[in-house]
């Protein structure tokens, strides 16, 4: 199979199959990074296919293949299982592809794939307990409903996790958002839920879950989401998301160039800061190359992003401001792009223009 | 004032710009042409600034101008007023512009920014008649918390009626969509809704309505949402929307081109259609340039979309799926672009091509 998921990098204009994607899914706007909790059409959505039609009341998850017992639920049967509420910051692995030289053509992202919802659901492990795993079971599958093509070959979107990554105790199969029933973007009734890692490990639309005693080598798991540095490259899985912090652009934008205009004097700049790898441990807010450190508020869970603010003595003139977050692993956001083939895991520091006056 | 909103049309590439609106703000999944009712987060957004921050226990509303009593009114007393709920088709103005040759550079929709809402609110009228127009107001301007640049000019989002439009009885100060509060970027706490006519009108975030003596001149008023023909064509103001007609899109999508595939034989085809000038008469559905004629469901009151299907024979080979609308004053959707300036009103048909196998 091929290993260029996409039409590989290009330094040309944007294409109408960019333009396409990008109406299609949305971004979070860079403003609603103020919520917690990111409220109900906002957060970030990408749907490589169409959103299934899922009727909740016919609908049945399957667990089996190397199991001692195969389970067949309802959602009432999911529902009536340990109930966990978790805050999870979810960011699509092609965050930030747009402004990538050259540019990997696919979702065009700039930096705001990015949300915060409260999901609930049962513990994975609870029902993987039941089923019994196998002593060859090595990964889970979870397929999901969505269903299309990718360079020629049918598929429904697949992804797998290890043994060991499917049983930690935070997965959920989620089936509720910020307190009301899935939206049907986000995966209703049911959907994997994979704190830590960017979204492409959260299945969506989840339809059954199989224990193989293989690695999964379907196209979104060995092919799709790599770190790559060529086509011919084998690559490294995209797994944990990498740190990142982004700041609500003060001031006022102008419609179409979204050029900002702000006052001179003491501004407040806030923004969010996470890391799937480890804890946030340093914001730095950057103005014109220089950096200067931010003050954290609390953590809000170990799986969502953390607010960070400061107070930016804003002088007559044009700026660029920045930020950048350092978690406690010793990741550092970069400065400059980290390419890669398809344009993934990419966590360059956000640059915002401002006119101040 | 320049009467070129945007930067007039080019037959260029998409610019970095129309990029950051195309992730900004979103359009309505096609498959979500299924549901009567737009479910939360699908419904399209076209937001000219940021989403304003507003606290709704500090927010009023002031009703004031050529009045014999000015209003201030928390968001208890609009609740306490009379309670009307409407499904409402809402429909942005620009909706089909990147689809032109030249293409107006601008909010680079392609066609699906529409939506269906569950509006609830109380009527405009009824406020009207507290405050009590004085015999010289000739308009309503509504003014929302959205603030910003166009051109250089500083300035609030705002929108005028005449007395005769905004005394109609649909026309609502909504504070609930789809049973819920509004959700910020839908215009939380309170929003215009005036039915049947492009979502520009329905202005967001409203924070006053002022009667005035002498028409209205703002930015988007006199300036942008028209119909010229050139840049020094003083154009026809945009209002009611004209009828369009969409299909969800049969069979799978490839991820990338969005290209679709299904099966060849007895296929079930939908949409939806709606026109703000008069209802929906005629929906025919087309292929490769013929035309057959749809069967309309029941439509679901005055102001909203209208469910149409029918039956294709889907023989082997690739097709361009087609649909158009007529409504009961005669308008029909073109099947070439009506072309103007910035790009608005334009109800091309719309073109899916399919591969049957």
């Amino acid at each position: 199979m091929s290993k260029t998921p996409g039409k590989g990098p290009t330094d040309g204009p944007l294409t109408v199959e960019e333009l396409q994607l990008a109406v299609r899914n949305h971004s979070m706007p860079l403003e609603a990074l103020r919520y917690d909790i990111t409220p109900a059409g906002l957060h970030y959505l990408l749907i490589h296919f169409d959103i299934p039609v899922i009727d909740a009341a016919d609908w049945r998850l399957s667990i089996y293949g190397r199991v001692g017992r195969v389970l067949e639920l309802s959602l009432d049967d999911i529902r009536a299982r340990p109930k966990v509420s978790l805050p999870v910051t979810l960011e699509c692995a092609g965050n930030g592809r747009s402004r990538l030289h050259p540019r990997p053509v696919s979702q065009p992202w700039v930096t705001e794939a990015v949300g915060t919802a409260l999901w609930t659901g049962t513990p994975l492990s609870g029902l993987l307990a039941e089923a019994g795993l196998l002593d060859d079971a090595v990964e889970i599958v979870f397929s999901g409903a969505d269903h299309g093509f990718e360079k020629g070959e049918e598929l429904d979107y697949a992804r797998s996790l290890s043994i060991a990554d499917a049983s930690r105790p935070e997965i959920l199969l989620a089936y509720e958002m910020n307190g009301q029933p899935l939206l049907p973007q986000h995966g209703f009734p049911l959907r994997l839920l994979v704190p830590g890692w960017y979204g492409m490990a959260s299945v969506k639309w989840l339809d059954r879950i199989e224990a193989v005693n293989r690695p999964f080598d379907g196209y979104y798991q060995a092919t799709n989401y790599h770190y790559r540095s060529g086509p011919d490259d084998p690559g490294v899985p995209v797994r944990r998301i990498r740190p990142r912090a982004l700041l609500v652009p003060p001031g006022y934008p102008d419609f179409l160039t979204r050029q900002r205009t702000l006052s001179a004097g003491l501004c407040r700049i806030e923004g969010r800061a996470w890391s799937g790898e480890a804890p946030i441990e340093r914001v730095e807010f950057g103005v014109d190359g220089g950096w200067m450190p931010a003050e954290l508020d609390p953590p809000q869970g170990a799986f969502a992003w953390r607010r960070w603010s400061c107070i930016w003595s804003a002088e007559p003139g044009e700026h660029v401001l920045s930020c950048r977050a350092t978690d406690a692993a010793g990741n550092v956001q970069p400065i400059e792009q980290n390419w890669n083939w398809i344009g993934v895991g990419n966590n360059m520091a956000q640059a915002i223009p401002v006119m101040v006056r």
